[in-house]
């Protein structure tokens, strides 16, 4: 039997990737994807997140997280809060403390229950935004703590991980996830169609251009 | 000025002489309790937090965190299941995939909102029940993940890590944390007075035996 794999999908167009690249690599009865619903802003990540996975034909299971919402205190969740970019060298205030670490915890023990050890995530350090856990140190450091703490050795696949934008969309072509992608969210205002202006549009925007790929997105 | 520290307060025996060794050492003024409300089946845990850090006069906070309960499949938030201990090496049903490590994430997360880097947590490997993630070695590896992940050099301070159980009740005498015990919960069935026959409850008995201590939760 195959060994099976749980996918943290957020509706967004990285984890949508990963999601095909797990598919590719484990098979479509092998995936797991997994939402979180942490109280985001944008509702609708959460419906994309079950869009994709109904398109890819993936069990899908959403966990809550009511922690950060009780936190506060950053544009992700606070709704009164204006999403800025990074002044300088600071951390941008769309920072989540903790945000990735209890994500992959989470979806660790989600699949310690279930006897799996793969799990992928679609953070990348290479058009990095301010996020330091994001990085492959970072998520090399928490494998480690995860394998520790909980008596698995776990394996967090990051294919994304050295990717630029561009590469990103043409993985995503060769794994046949463009159809995937009208499904998608990706705008830090939560708009569909995308507002076109914010920092995640823009980069979402350069990747498909410079790829020489048409957004699907763009044709909704 | 002073700096400050965030105590993880489970209103136990274990993390309220933490939470006055950290008074001890950080002052009263400093000290910040900071208590997980899991879903735990043992909510009278949660009053008992909460009387021990008005006690000890310290701020304290209430964090949710309802994805255990949603997680589910473990004897400490699920009430179908009955606690039993670990059958040869395998890890006792009480084990809460990663609730450790989330719980210290969550700290560090509050804490990195509010400046601070000290960190308290309870754990003891010694009188080691099972608990991967209660071990100094993924409490280290945890540490490096945090200061990774949020660009932040967190403390994680273990202070009964090498204790005894005997050893822990001799700390909180010492630290005129004595009072404070009438007010902690131990009991894995949920009793107060105790049940005296759970793991839990034999394990705190068997230290206060040994020190020599009454304990003053047996006389309310």
């Amino acid at each position: 039997m195959a060994s099976k794999v749980v996918v943290v999908l957020s509706g967004g167009q990285d984890s949508t990737t990963c999601l095909y690249w797990a598919l590719d690599r484990f098979g479509v009865d092998n995936v797991l994807a997994l939402t979180f619903d942490y109280g985001q802003r944008h509702r609708i990540e959460l419906d994309c997140a079950a869009n994709v996975a109904q398109h890819a034909r993936v069990a899908h299971t959403t966990l809550p997280i009511d922690t950060f919402l009780a936190l506060g205190g950053n544009a992700l969740t606070d709704a009164g809060i204006a999403v800025d970019e990074a002044p300088g060298n600071a951390l941008p205030n769309t920072f989540v403390p903790g945000r990735n670490l209890i994500f992959l915890t989470f979806a660790a023990a989600f699949a310690w229950q279930r006897d799996i050890v793969d799990l992928v995530t679609g953070v990348a350090q290479t058009d990095y935004s301010g996020y330091p856990d994001c990085r492959r140190d970072t998520i090399d450091e928490l494998e480690k703590t995860l394998g520790l703490g909980m008596q698995r050795e776990f394996k967090i696949h990051t294919p994304l991980m050295n990717l630029s934008k561009k590469e990103t969309v043409e993985m995503a072509r060769d794994l046949g996830a463009l159809d995937a992608m009208a499904l998608t969210h990706t705008c830090y205002n939560g708009l569909r169609p995308p507002c076109g202006e914010c920092p995640a549009c823009r980069l979402r925007a350069k990747g498909f251009l410079e790829a020489g790929i048409a957004d699907p997105l763009e044709s909704i």
